[in-house]
């Protein structure tokens, strides 16, 4: 049995052998960048104008000869002599001979004159060609998660294909007798299946798909078949329940007959004690616990961090906080807690039922609160480590 | 021109008729809930054993004649005399006999007679019949955004199709008569098309798909064809450019002539100060800066809000926190500002390169801080608004 420090860094440490792919642009939302990308051009590509107005080639008068127009996206560029303007929009390309352009608020047309109600300087307004990056100049790092405004950003450069890290294949498998597919009756002694669908759409929210989503009832034949299988063609073999100490907990003995090198078993926290990570060939393999919550804490704790490495993303964790609890806490025992809460003005509160079997806490939880193993009592207003829960609603100020 | 409080009170107060459909459940990641549920079952269904032991028909001696076994999922519920014991697995159903279950680890067995470690009192170890949810009660209520822990906790009490919120039909626009798509090259004039494809990648991130992504030239007469025709088939529209007072500007002129009813035209904000809002019949317009980091700002602050209140989520926002900017900062002129910025070791950190142009620092940023219009000067570690981006990396805590 280790500690969650050690769990986590045993987690942090895993290595895989990530695969690169190239992609179009307009489908790497959510990938990790595996290339350091080039500009191909300089951007803006010309000298562009920030306003519209009118574009000057300055002298000492206040009043200017219009000699033209350029519109947006126009290649126009009129040859202008010293006290000439053209008149320019936002995005167009400003003439090569005009030295800034004039808002037009400030300006006044009679005929042909332009009139300029105030005092300006060369280069104002004009965006200048290469401004924001230069041909040939890095534009994106490797190792950057590829969001909206990086994509955006991408495509500004003319930037179509990428090359980013593949996402894992992943395999999830539920195991127990007692569960049941929706739709059934139970009978005594059995429950409704809710691992698989709760894993398969964590794990969506997160960004990743599933390859197969199994149930499996506590038959060791079956098991060590399943297993097989999926450990030699997924990346990630994702197991809940069956993993304990139980006559027909069978998990863990078919992970013992394949031979997969344990690099866990047993952590000190609450939920998700008889948790489990080993890996065999390129699968890595975490059996977390049957109850619910534990799973899906344990996922959020370990499974997640693991599953974003493999993807190119090397420091992910769930966004942390630093707040002041809202009531004391004892802790009893001498694992970590891992605690589902709220955060109300600016406080993490504890959600009344907290056991592992209970998912509705977490099922209207905003965040977790560690508490450390080692801190038996936390007083009121003392500072707690709190993880952001994706769908969380945490409006920390008023709005 | 209107502040930035009374433009995100203006979206806030924005009036949808949400749709309500039915859904499978394991449709359902992301949705609202458009009913109160009530739980068709027990849960858990039956007295459940918390653990891997023995349940024992209580009595005042240390040693139990052991008459049978229990399995998860097994509906066996052995009629048991006092001083009887069953061996009894995590999840059986505890039976109807039984008084309490003793963890296996506090146990020894010879032959048939169990000797127990330690004194038992009754309920120890047994979760029971209805201890989550009695049959009939509120299971979740209407308005929860359905996440992975809210699905698992639904599926597991059977249920397998919920009523939910639509989300709504969006299109998007992008304007402009110098935008050339991706693998054209450029001539004198032109850049790239960007906000297109950034608007549908941050409608994805949100969890909305897009209707039809356009780019259109600066031409009166097709702007005013693709509004009319998207206006009516959307409940959304979301325009990027052609919203100023420059001669080619057409969107604005367009939503005039189509008798859109105008909510607010130009926010006191920095980027965003041409942003529109407006409706016509079920449809809901956004009108955003052409500049992308300014549409990109726009969207994360008031169109998003919009979004998720269609879809049911009535207090939506980015995640905010009150932080320490890292450096003083002096504001410029009457408008709020939006600036993107990093968080790093509990500070905020204002990014270089904040132009409207310039989504690089878009790309990094972690957060936006909001500077109201009438805060000229911010010292170092003065508490700023800071929201949350999605992508973000936000560890405020070491780890």
């Amino acid at each position: 049995m280790i500690s969650v420090a050690e769990a986590r860094q045993i987690v942090r440490q895993l290595k895989f052998e990530n695969r690169v792919k190239s992609t179009n642009l307009k489908n790497a939302l959510g990938y990790v960048l595996a290339e350091d990308l080039t500009s191909p051009i300089q951007m803006p590509p010309f000298n562009q104008s920030a306003m519209d107005g009118y574009a000057l080639r300055l002298h000492q008068k206040p009043s200017y000869r219009l000699i033209g127009e350029v519109q947006a996206g126009s290649a126009e560029n009129p040859v202008m002599q010293r006290g000439e303007a053209v008149r320019i929009f936002t995005g167009a390309a400003v003439p090569d001979d005009a030295e800034a352009v004039i808002m037009q608020e400030k300006t006044k047309v009679e005929g042909l004159t332009l009139i300029i109600n105030e005092i300006i300087k060369a280069g104002k307004n004009i965006r200048p060609a290469g401004e924001q990056i230069r041909e040939g100049q890095i534009a994106m790092n490797s190792g950057v998660r590829l969001g909206p405004a990086a994509i955006g950003f991408l495509a500004g450069l003319g930037i179509e294909k990428v090359n980013i890290y593949q996402k894992p294949n992943i395999s999830v498998v539920a195991t127990g007798s007692e569960l049941v597919a929706p739709g059934k009756l139970l009978n005594r002694g059995q429950i409704y299946e809710s691992n698989a669908i709760m894993l398969q759409n964590v794990l969506e929210e997160n960004g990743f798909e599933t390859e197969e989503v199994m149930q499996i009832a506590d038959d060791y034949e079956s098991t060590l078949e399943v297993f097989d299988r999926l450990i030699g063609s997924n990346d990630f073999l994702i197991i809940s329940g069956g993993i304990s100490v139980g006559d027909y907990d069978f998990a863990g003995k078919a992970l013992q007959e394949l031979e997969v090198n344990t690099l866990f078993y047993k952590v000190r926290q609450k939920p998700g004690k008889p948790m489990f990570l080993g890996q065999k060939g390129g699968c890595t393999i975490f059996a977390l616990p049957g109850n619910p919550a534990a799973a899906l804490s344990c996922f959020y704790q370990y499974v997640l961090t693991a599953l974003k490495q493999f993807s190119g993303e090397t420091t992910f964790s769930l966004p942390k906080l630093s707040l002041p609890l809202k009531h004391e806490y004892h802790k009893k025992g001498n694992r970590a807690h891992f605690l589902k809460a709220r955060i109300e003005d600016r406080q993490a509160l504890i959600l009344s039922k907290q056991s592992s079997a209970m998912l509705h806490s977490f099922a209207t939880a905003d965040a977790m609160i560690y508490i450390p193993e080692d801190q038996s009592y936390t007083a009121a207003g003392e500072l707690v480590e709190v993880s952001l829960l994706p769908f969380g609603k945490c409006h920390l100020l008023e709005r």
